[in-house]
């Protein structure tokens, strides 16, 4: 299989750098879609609502984005039947050759990480593309994850600099002269550097928020190899502006997450919610690859 | 509801700090586990051996243990199917009186916190008394699960040392004179400190591995109100005299956790396999109170 890196470098190349997030929140769907399982009890109702609307979602926005993210914990929340849900959306995501992102931010020790990236790459489990992961364990605790996704031609994406406003309490606390989130890069880095392709870009990548454009910056330079990650974008306030220090020159280097800019552009009871989609899509699309 | 910091004071003093972890691995599963499920689907097959053994592992250490811990990741390798597993060993657990801890190390931000935070309290979805939680993201990321824990008086376990040998990578870097460890165990205290009850003791935890014994004491000492989840004992090399400076002088304020060391004291083909667990969790609540 034709590693990670180089596919989402393909993927970019064609579609531009737009990745949609897929977060369902209920009382948010469209009015259609919670009226059409108002049947089934509680709990089942949701995840088929969530599995209907991220399967319309995928269709929608085939022509702007080459790169889908679920967000596990809204799946989570209802339990296996949600779980379901999400397994059915990124197979779905994969027969419609999107790369697709599993949002879960798993981190664990020895056999119980290398359980975690069995059940995220397994195409009898999830079947992602990629995984976001969480550092606080250490190297040997994100290791298992980087040899599992290395054999089988898949990616991480590695926290290092979150998007959130207090993301900076521990991440950015200096030690050695440099922020914990550099001492992290520092390893994403050599992680990723057996693992680059044709494209000049590896599979081991960084989570790096759009609300920090300096730091953006800053990543970029020291992490030319290494995919980004980018949350934050639209309904997190960065904007297209804060983004262009995640690129590289070639215009590779960065995915830029937009989950309810996108997917929850309108109010449940719009009938023209479809519409506002690709429009939000297109504007996204077009905002990203300027 | 007596909060997650009383109920596990009580069950300390009933039946000692012995938690039972539940990790389950197919390969070293009794045989007559596995025979049992050979004619079901690959996948179904797992799953339902791991939800019969835990349920067998909860009969078999009741004496022994008042605290149970699965781990999500096992469950999680055969997808939804697992997940349910976990789910009725949870519900059975509480049937039977265990106070449950999901290791599962959740961590995200704003709603999405919420979310992970609700699905593991939530009676419908996980039910768990409380939860571990990762804390890279930082306070306001931890946040959305400690106000959910307080408010349907269940708990959390931060991470601040874990027992892996390179945990400390990240977690020793020092920043203004102290280990990031310590700024994060900072943060527990503050969380901890409006959940203190009858007991002296709160609900909001810390993680803190039995291979760092130094570390435990110090951590003991700053944060005389918090309960530590104690990893690393017996099969990850941690003695019960590692162990000692994890207590407070009243004998509360930690749980030891025991997985493979007890649940896996055996090999599959043993028949005696049950006789061994009975064994393995009596000598090791006895070392534990001692």
């Amino acid at each position: 299989m034709i590693p990670f890196g180089d596919r989402l470098s393909d993927a970019v190349r064609r579609r531009g750098p737009l990745c949609v997030g897929i977060d369902p929140r209920w009382e948010s769907l469209p009015l259609s879609f919670r009226q059409d399982v108002a049947d089934l009890p509680d709990g089942l109702r949701q995840a088929a609502a969530f599995e209907r609307f991220g399967q319309r979602i995928l269709e929608l926005v085939e022509p702007y984005a080459a790169v889908i993210k679920p967000q596990a914990a809204f799946f989570e929340q209802f339990g296996p039947a949600g779980m379901q849900a999400m397994q059915m959306i990124l197979r779905r995501a994969k027969e419609m050759g999107y790369l697709t992102i599993l949002d879960a931010k798993r981190g664990d020790i020895a056999s119980t990480a290398t359980a975690y990236a069995e059940a995220a790459f397994s195409p009898q489990v999830w079947g992602a593309d990629s995984i976001t992961v969480n550092p606080y364990l250490g190297a040997d605790a994100v290791e298992p994850f980087v040899s599992e996704a290395k054999k089988t031609g898949n990616g991480l994406f590695v926290l290092v600099r979150t998007s959130n406003p207090g993301g900076g309490l521990f991440q950015n606390l200096t030690s050695d002269g440099q922020p914990l989130y550099r001492h992290v890069a520092g390893e994403v880095a050599q992680w990723n550097a057996s693992s680059v392709g044709a494209s000049g870009l590896g599979s081991i990548g960084a989570v790096v928020g759009a609300t920090h454009p300096a730091e953006l910056a800053e990543l970029r330079a020291v992490l030319p190899a290494v995919w980004f990650l980018v949350p934050g974008y639209g309904a997190q306030g960065g904007t297209a502006a804060d983004l262009r220090a995640a690129f590289r020159a070639d215009g590779l280097g960065a995915i830029v997450n937009s989950s309810r800019g996108i997917t929850f552009c309108y109010s449940p009871e719009d009938p023209d919610w479809e519409a506002k989609i690709l429009q939000a899509a297109k504007t996204s699309q077009a905002e990203l690859r300027a």
